[in-house]
């Protein structure tokens, strides 16, 4: 045996509970978890200090578009910077989306997205498929991709014309996700309506950031939601709905979880504690009114008056909310977010926040609003089971590979451009301040940031092939 | 260190995962959680070949009433016999009930309830506190008891006179609870109604046991559940219903908690498995009808053509049933059941089931019904955090009690009154043949039962300090 | 044939709709209800000109308490009183509450009520009977009371000692009910649990009238809703809850009747437009903070913030609150309010409205909050139905006593204690200006409020039996 | 005056209540409603003899279509059969749909519609429009027909490439009907997804008729639905869902209702009554297997064991069935039908009733399923609310039109297509026995249906132009 690293003396945090114990890791997979001075003869090669600290399994964010094209752009993270900056900020598994649009070939973009990750990750990386075109090549392959390791397949309601699947074509592909046992993710806007609203705004002259979100108001997002309730429930496919923000949706989410169906919701950071109203306040010397682009998102920022981020706090605490993704989908305003200073339509919809999902969620703990166990579970044990990682990622345990992460409750974080590592020229966290810390994060048994910051590789980060979900009920 | 046991080559099943690898026991809490030859230098004293088994934390039954007085006679478990049929089954701690009735005092029943317990447990042993009387002597008992580790505290809306607690007393008990961080749990029958049904019931000459059921109709369990549900959230108190067995009542509940409240519910195995139409048909030749006697306890069976069995799984595998105990309150038909031959309401409430709800619920597994992992959680993890025992008890981890069972998943268990080790002269189970089996119980770092069977001591068991619930939402 | 009257060129407004119609009253009844015009050769003795006016059926206010005895003092307004104020406010039937309090017995009651109002009235009136004590005796009395036209009896789940009937009482008189076709009433808030809450509140010092509301939460009301629901499912009767503020109690009310359970709510002026914050902000010269005395009423005013009043007024409009009533309860500020200086829990509970329901609820109408013929429904027609006096009253058809109110859409009334009928020395509803006015009245066929004023006689109102509801679903 | 007809002695049924009336026509119209012998002078031309009879406003079809195009051939009944099967069926107006498919001009088609009804109708006619093509010209029509009395619109979320609007196009239409007032008409099953459904089938040789109903499950029924309240809760609009038949459907209905929307939900006759497993065990010597094509409608008849039929008829109780029309949509076996011997999906689908409504209907009064008022109200009264005809059709009152039926509670009709009047070469009721009998029926104010028959005209019925819905809560 090579023992070569001891984290001493923190406090190991599952979704379950909280224990005092050190964790053997040997080569890239942890040894053992031990009481500590249990094996007092042991001697390894290296001992991280975790006391005062919290032994945590490294963050799972499984919704990322590291290089994605949209709206004649791509996103503004490459793998190489998009993994380091989650390295940075705790996360040490991303699960990215092949994409494939309407008119390209489902293996084709597989191969491509082989080739953009492949060598160029601080990070493991897993990917989902997007099916943006159903029909009997892509059906074929969503079979051929759970051999492969691709075991999830996102579908849209939204964007007509490049990535929108009928409700025929919805059920087709769920129907094939029922039979190979794969995850329906989906994307659960109602584009067809939002594109009337859309138009309609920008002959009004509504052409500024935050007409975004009032064009794409929360009912399309509720019905939606339950449309994709009601054909997975006559399929029988698993769903997991990607980025809720409307308090309606999650209230359907709710009730179809109640009656006992297979379905799960995401959100994001941004739904949790951002709102329209913010993005309608906001404006900026150097962008005037223009500032609220760097919000623009789909699923959009809602209402607070409403109460969605208080109702979407509540369901993360009951467990309707399943996980806490990013859709970490960075695009800098320069350049990219200014494609649409005259309609928003053209803004590139997204926001980048790989490198703050562990922090912003833990300032939920500070808050009162989830337990720690419960931040790790919707951050790192729950998208592990979800998406057929559990073993391997999402849990301090043995055989696990030694993603760890050691976090400093007592430590403090702030959010600035000036200072993060994402490729974009403003943080859309501009300002925040969290009250907790990224000390230590190993990345299959390799430290990959310590005190003084990232000291990883581009060339460490490996493919995982997932299984099945792990988590239906 | 004084390594004393590793069990080696099992499963160890957890709340959120299955991992495999070797568990070290040293002394009485688990020294360490190995990947399968990760310390090949290790020597322990014994060890225990779990190949191809499953090894979880020890069970925990989170309701039984061992010795309870009841109807003019004692359950017929002592300790001694209870705590052992319990070690028999997998269950390697039980939170019993500390009885005050209308006219005791809680401090003096605490003490004779030690009386009982003491030196006679198979396996570790908690209480929590019956208020059957909530006056200030007894609210002043309840902010004492959280510091003598008994933090949870059960009241009656059934059996007026004796148990039952009028809506204002229990307003003033849930406020306590508010205050010192206890948990109330509930008997949540309408019982001056079910009083008048039973009353009429008699006068019509309805006496067999079936009619304990038609007596308590399920619109008087989910009113009662309500009720409560309604005053906690009035008061702020955190609310446990146990033993729920109407669909309607865990309806309120799912409700409750979807709203955020901490709301929680268990059902016992009688109910996910027992229906009124059984006992209604129940009949032998020693005992005629009175045979249905055998399971006339409180909730009752509820019916199957109404389907409440089907939809309690549901809530099972959905979380909004929280924990699975047994309400362990075994009478002999014999000079016990017997009292009521002439009226049902002369009947002793109550069913044993200590010995075999991880056998039953095990089948629930393999039936296909739950997760092994979900299994675990109902039975072991989740009942500790509960109930304010997690680190010590609920979990295989370092630190922990080894309170472990090695579970054989392709064994087999029949039960009967032949063989069982609870001290009554049927079995509710009669008959059952079961798909699992318990191996080989360790009870913090003993063997208690091994392939031979009972292998421990009645003083072995000791009682155990309860922290605050560490489960609330 | 003796034509006494002709009220001509009107609008006839039904719970169904409005026509253009003259109204043909002979003697006491209507004779003819006749297309403007029909029948030239008509010689009425008597004409009203109801141009441009509505002619809509006599109200019906269903919950009345003249002269009830009430912690130690009685009820301001006497039968001739109050009969007399509710013939200015165009109500032209009253039902009012025989009152059977713990230790008394109903037909004893029934004949002292028979007494008080007889020859007293200025309109007509009918009964309903509070069972305080549900004995043998009170539900032989059930039985009876049928025959003799009393065919509702309302319960309490407050007042213990007083009127509160124990949930095992309660389902007794049910029984009862679903036996003889009767109607069950309930006064539904958890008594038990207010006591306990309202004795805290002085034990703190918080005397003030505003803590009757505090003390009195919603969920006590939701809570008895939810039960006293439950226990009618169960028994078979059907339940009309008098009183409804809380909307959360609604919602409970409109789950049962989408199951399609008998279960009616009704509402009064004072929860569709009064609320808590009012009452906490409501001081004077004369009263200081003791002015908020003059809300005090059971079930409370409720919190504007919570938003009750805007949900009732939605189930006003969807029909989930069935009724709108006064609960006529008035007591002078001098002599009678005052005797809770010291103490809200002193003051007696209740508003005096009878007098203005007509006009509040037609403020309702011009607000664009209910339509006119839903006005004429929720006051005049369903009451009717519901209490078994459709075809005598609440309705303008032939045969139909020849109740009739001619009201001015385009009227204005002021209300105030200077101004009022009432036998009270201050106004609930001081300083209010309707956008309508009560023009002409008739009770049976007698002009009994013309433009000059009240014109009837106290010797001119009947007792009228009533049959079994005509309103169940 | 001319006093033509006295209908004397008959016990008048409304929504609200029954009174025994004379009824006086005078005319077209109803000149008065009286007293019996209240104007003992009058002298009316003719009289009928009522007694013993129920005297209630003529039915209201407000779904019907008369020689509507459908799958290459047309419905069977033209308005001359249509209309006369209606008279002796008891209905004296129907609202017939004006069809724009996909390609047509609205304007056209009206002028169309008026040419194929003009002169040709036994009783009175109205129009709704379906709009098959949402664009700017169609829109435009919108606004025009409410000024025509043509005030409703009715969409498809079915049907692709003939019917079906996107939710885009549902949206602007909706926007439309908003602002001018009009009643939004909902045909809600999910066509994109029964389309896949319907294909699958066929290519695995499932072609019989019984199969039309498993392609459309309720899944596609009820998610349509919510789609469509969501989409009317977003732009305002009301919204009609016509012949619903799955009681989770109804459920959507009932909540968006609970909550205060403007929703409604209209049901059939053959919902109520028949099931997907008669349709399937349906078989004769004539037509085999494909005797079930006597039932494919679409909706589609639903599932008896699931319990469909009681739910709608519960939901008919309680008021969330609002109107009850026969979507009247006749065709026959003979070379009609037969189009789907080989493929269900070309079986013409539709089912005639317009003759029978009122008997099976006035079958649930006998049945206890609803009472006689409820009856007349979503039959007659409430269709009249809905659709702007009130005041002229639906009631009973002075100035009404006079279409008035003495109905026989004790009669009989027995229904066969032997005896029937509609154009059909079969019955989907045939051996219906109805306790209850359509005894006279008058249009306004001729009689077109006596003891003997019917005896109207082909030319008596008249276009009515409708007001925009007088329904809306």
């Amino acid at each position: 045996m090579t023992v070569t690293t001891l984290i001493k003396g923190g406090t190991v945090v599952s979704a379950t509970g909280s224990t005092t114990a050190d964790v053997l890791v040997d080569g890239e997979t942890i040894a053992a978890v031990l009481a500590p001075g249990a094996l007092p003869d042991l001697q390894p090669e290296t001992t991280i200090d975790a006391t005062g600290k919290y032994v945590i399994p490294g963050g799972i964010d499984a919704h990322t578009h590291m290089e994605m094209p949209f709206g004649g752009t791509n996103a503004s993270d490459t793998f190489e910077t998009g993994t380091r900056a989650a390295a940075w900020g705790g996360t040490t598994t991303i699960v990215d989306f092949v994409v494939q649009a309407h008119g390209q070939r489902v293996q084709d973009q597989v191969a491509l997205w082989h080739d953009k990750a492949g060598g160029n990750c601080a990070v493991d990386y897993a990917f989902h498929q997007i099916i943006g075109e159903v029909n009997a090549e892509s059906l074929k392959a969503m079979d051929e991709l759970i051999g492969e390791g691709i075991t999830s397949f996102k579908l849209f309601m939204a964007y007509p014309g490049v990535f929108l699947s009928s409700d025929g074509q919805i059920v087709q592909a769920m129907q094939a996700a029922a039979g190979n046992g794969g995850l329906i993710m989906m994307h659960a806007e109602n584009g067809s309506a939002i594109d009337v609203l859309v138009q309609q705004a920008l002959e009004r002259g509504e052409t500024a950031p935050y007409h975004h979100g009032v064009t794409r108001p929360w009912q399309t997002e509720q019905e939606a939601t339950h449309r994709a309730i009601m054909l997975a429930d006559m399929t029988g496919a698993p769903l997991y709905v990607v980025h809720v923000s409307a308090k309606q949706a999650l209230a359907r989410i709710a009730e179809a979880r109640d009656a006992g169906q297979n379905v799960f919701g995401e959100t994001c950071p941004q739904y949790l504690y951002l709102s329209l109203e913010e993005q309608l306040g906001a404006r900026s010397e150097q962008w005037g009114d223009f500032e609220g682009a760097k919000w623009v998102c789909s699923t959009p920022l809602r209402s607070r008056a409403e109460g969605h981020q208080d109702e979407l706090w509540k369901y993360l605490r009951t467990g309707d909310v399943t996980t806490v993704s990013t859709d970490h989908c960075p695009f800098c305003m320069k350049d990219q977010k200014e494609l649409g200073t005259s309609s928003f339509a053209k803004i590139p919809n997204g926001i980048g926040s790989v490198e703050h999902r562990m922090d912003l969620l833990f300032q939920g703990v500070k808050d009162g609003r989830i337990s720690k166990e419960r931040w790790v579970d919707v951050c790192c044990t729950t998208p592990a089971r979800m998406f057929g990682l559990y073993g391997k990622k999402g849990v301090i345990a043995p055989g696990a590979d030694a993603d760890v992460v050691v976090y400093d409750p007592n430590g403090h974080t702030s959010i600035s451009v000036d200072t993060h590592h994402m490729n974009m020229d403003y943080s859309a966290w501009e300002g925040w301040e969290i009250d907790g810390h990224v000390d230590t994060v190993l990345s299959r048994g390799s430290v990959i940031v310590d005190g003084s910051g990232y000291v990883g590789t581009k060339s460490h980060g490996r493919f995982v092939k997932r299984d099945l979900s792990q988590n239906l009920i």
